[in-house]
């Protein structure tokens, strides 16, 4: 059975483990004081063209999440997500844990406009009597693999900035849809347009560890307490520290999603030529295809995928991921099934 | 500089990030299914010779902490800790974050004993305007490097019985704690006489990791929730499962923390024998002794450590701390610098 | 101007401020240990047949309900609510607050039935990345005027039983949904039918206070911790207990809840004899006839209410609430001013 | 038994009732904004001549400490207050349920004092392994009846301000600090000094209420928002504001205090006279002798007071409160009792 279910089903990048062997003995300062996390900030600063940034590694997306949004809002104060954000759909309510509501949107694209950002704020105006929409979180990709343009982005930034709201975007996947094939948008573009964003490692590449980045250092003031007192202030900090010092070191970190782009699309336009649909038209290494259901049937014996959604009785949307790691005689392997399939 | 100032300065022992090479490219499940992760845990059943016992890992202390406390208590109830444990005076509030007080005992030895859990019950009777005790927290060895006895264990645990209070055992350094030439405790010991513990991989040789263990699996229904909601749920578990599989596979955890305690007591020998004494007896891999600062100036000038607390104008406590990766010969070259400056 | 705005524009029911001024000076205890509480709870006992019923008296609904529902989840426990509920709505967050999400269902009537749980147990089924659905939130009458059958808050309270989910009930106007004319619940039917439910007395004669009745007394221990933890156990809980004597000694409560039901329902007949529609049937004192913005505009110069939504460009809905203190000639008046505006 | 238990043992002062009585049957705003509320904080603006206060009325004081403070601190943030504090010893951990943690400071005589914030920044350096202090929560009078000078509130006011930390006073017993015969702040004093504080309402004459003062009203922004999610925002808000209006329109709420301060003198200088020492020096209207058992055990048998603690085998320090319904006729009854015991 190979797996297509997730991104993070092998380990690291090997470049990471033999970093990671090569550095073992060297005494370092815990707590992420360490030189290793020192430099990785100072190149993801020049990557994101922001020296003001304020820079924090973490081990996971939905910690960050929480941690992030707790920091951002007083006790309030509430987050806009679209309904499928990652937030309001995976994080076994991490944020409402800290006190905040989630503020759904429904979406077709699960990307937010600002007429969904304004609709919410008239919806929450009868003060004292609801919560105060003050955060908006975005994901790109989205859920559903779906990419910001750079004008969508300005859009929301303009309209956010207009309210004073903040902007936040969750880059789990975020190298992914930097390397889309139709991107407009550059890490900078993120910087300026965003107040707070993460860079997932842990999907691309790393053991685990995400670099959260304020794009304004005052807006991170105190902000190491809250990861202390979240449990995120891993002791040896180096762990993360090497990894995003390999990611962007040399660029590996678009590299290997590029990888899993290409072969996603491979995936994707051996179905398409199939003739079947799409749920979201496919961009990243998250594709949701809509298959009948003796195919997935059939697909399943080999490969391991997610069953997203039933469409109709016959058809369900299936989640099919890739990743840095996926062996792409693997993949040509998965089209020949698919298409052997079919002729039958 | 070397240094003695914690036991998380280096990465993890070979054997570790010779198995994440090795199995970095086995497809495995997340979040902690992965195989690794399921035979570490049957590992871990065996040598504390619990099969009922429900175990989780996760990847640092603050974090067991507060995801353990949270989910044992309902919002009324409190912790009872000693003024010393880490809880309290090392995790940036994480407990009260969640909602719950940390009731202070002051002892001199870091240890609880059940009379300061009836002074605390008594002191905290006046129901409902008070919080309701619920959970005693000890740690062993405790923070300021003294061990429990077993008959120390026995009577806390009795006691904790019979006042229908939890009992959780912090082991950040168990493995120096069960290793310490006076200890009389094992690992079943403490799985007979505690609700839960933890048992610490980051300061013994892991890159990070704590196995969380419930005693009894009914205590632990639904505690997968709360890994997740305080993101404390890793996608890649395996990087966990594969770390505690090596250290308890050969008992490679145990030698670790014996080599960690014998480089502590070649120093704490040494330092008697030029006459200092302690501010408590040396029996781990943290030791405390209490030194004239001008001895304190000149070691730091080569070596790296915490200076604890002043004593008095001439003299201060210091803590060293050795672990599994200390170097003999930095120990003797230290040894010979603390010998030489008296000397002079 | 005359305001039909809302059921708290008046003070209290006389008889309440008579007794307030008789019993004075009796000295009581603090803390709701009053005789006045004590003898109100136990008539309480008697009006809803449950001896074994524990009961709380607290200031106001939105305390009642966030000091409810915290004290009956656990961290990763969520409410289900339509959502119309005023826990969702109008609350500013409280529940959220408390670390629990309400998951809310859309509905025509604002009541909740068992298929839109079972939805939801389905959407919510992928544990531990979701939360664990675990209270039933419905009010009665709900916020939108409807209330609910006999039978329909019986095939709620089986179906939350067979799912282990509590069900609770909002009483916030409770009386009124109790004295509507096709209502066919009792209060012991309520108090069989639920897990805890509450009496509102503030929409219904009180200065302040609502009844909160756990119906099994074991669900109830330690309730009280939770109630000075919220701020919400008054020194002089006398003050509460003296109303309730008051509203249920003599049925005083049902009487004022009827009066301003009828004064509604004569308010819904003239609206519909007029030929106007309305957004839900009109039950109890909480109406919402969709009328012409001119109408609307009219009506507002003398009486004030509040404009609920638009309907199209020409209409809207308005709600109308009388109470135990409407005046009939003021019920009259409007009328008139109603049919006035219509005949030119 | 005649009770000297505490001063919430009778209703309110006849004013106020006759006041309910009066306004009952006006309609008014709900929510706070009627028109006693507001001629009521028109009032106490000018009684503290700060016409830039924002105030708001709640229900009692551990309603106004949670509130205010958790209002107030971002998530990392704590407050220092002196172990006898009411926040810390008596409300059922309200404030670390907010997320918060109470820093306690030993003291005599219950009041802080510069050192002790010192000392208490020092032991909370570690950044960020600890909380960071920044609210002094001082109450006057104190919990054990001491009452601060000008000059000390003039002094901690000074320092907090110096380390950018918040100073909040707890009023709830505020007019027996003002109006005892060693006092020498003023309202305006304290109005200031302080960034928030509270007079209360309940143990001097109203039925329930306590008035917060924010002191700048930049710092109150939002916070009507904080007393809806607590469930502290009163429907019928008429209730507070006409029971400020009536403490505070002819100097009521300091006449009553007077009362109750001399009522308790009476007895302090009988006791005195006997022979016996205090706690701490007797100013306001709560006193704690130490007495002998015997003595204790006899007045007992007549008076209904609390045993605070004991001194020693023979003695103990108990609390006698006195209010503004407190009957003369009955301290010199008591005073008669205590007098008759010793002469035997």
């Amino acid at each position: 059975m190979y797996s297509f279910k997730n991104d993070y089903a092998e380990g690291a990048h090997p470049n990471i483990l033999h970093k990671l062997i090569e550095t073992n003995l060297v005494q370092q300062m815990g707590y992420g004081e360490d030189g290793y996390s020192v430099e990785a900030k100072e190149i993801l600063r020049q990557k994101i063209q922001n020296p003001d940034a304020a820079i924090y590694f973490v081990s996971g997306g939905t910690q960050t999440n929480l941690i992030v949004i707790s920091f951002m809002l007083r006790p309030h104060e509430a987050v806009i997500s679209a309904e499928t954000g990652h937030i309001y759909a995976n994080e076994a309510g991490a944020i409402e844990a800290t006190g905040h509501r989630i503020i759904t949107v429904e979406t077709e694209d699960g990307k937010l406009k600002p007429v969904d950002i304004e609709n919410t704020l008239q919806a929450y105006s009868l003060k004292p009597h609801v919560v105060k929409p003050k955060l908006v979180y975005i994901s790109n990709p989205t859920e559903i693999g779906t990419i910001y343009t750079k004008s969508e982005i300005d859009s929301l930034s303009i309209y956010c900035k207009s309210k004073d709201l903040y902007l936040f975007l969750d880059g789990a996947r975020l190298g992914h849809a930097l390397t889309a094939k139709n991107n407009d948008l550059t890490l900078s573009d993120i910087s300026c347009n965003t107040d707070v964003f993460y860079i997932g490692g842990t999907k691309n590449g790393a053991l685990l560890g995400e670099a959260i980045i304020f794009n304004r250092a005052d807006l991170a003031i105190d902000f190491d307490y809250l990861l202390k007192q979240k449990g995120a202030l891993l002791a040896k900090g180096r762990l993360l520290g090497i990894q995003f010092l390999e990611l962007f070191r040399d660029d590996l970190y678009f590299s290997l999603a590029k990888h899993a782009n290409e072969m996603a699309m491979k995936i994707a336009c051996a179905i398409e030529a199939q003739g079947y649909s799409f749920l979201t038209p496919p961009h990243t290494n998250q594709i949701f295809p809509i298959l009948p259901k003796a195919v997935i049937d059939e697909l399943m014996q080999q490969y391991d995928f997610y069953e997203w959604k039933a469409v109709d009785e016959q058809r369900s949307v299936v989640r099919i991921i890739t990743s840095w790691a996926t062996n792409e005689n693997m993949v040509d392997a998965f089209i020949d099934c698919l298409k052997g399939r079919i002729t039958l």
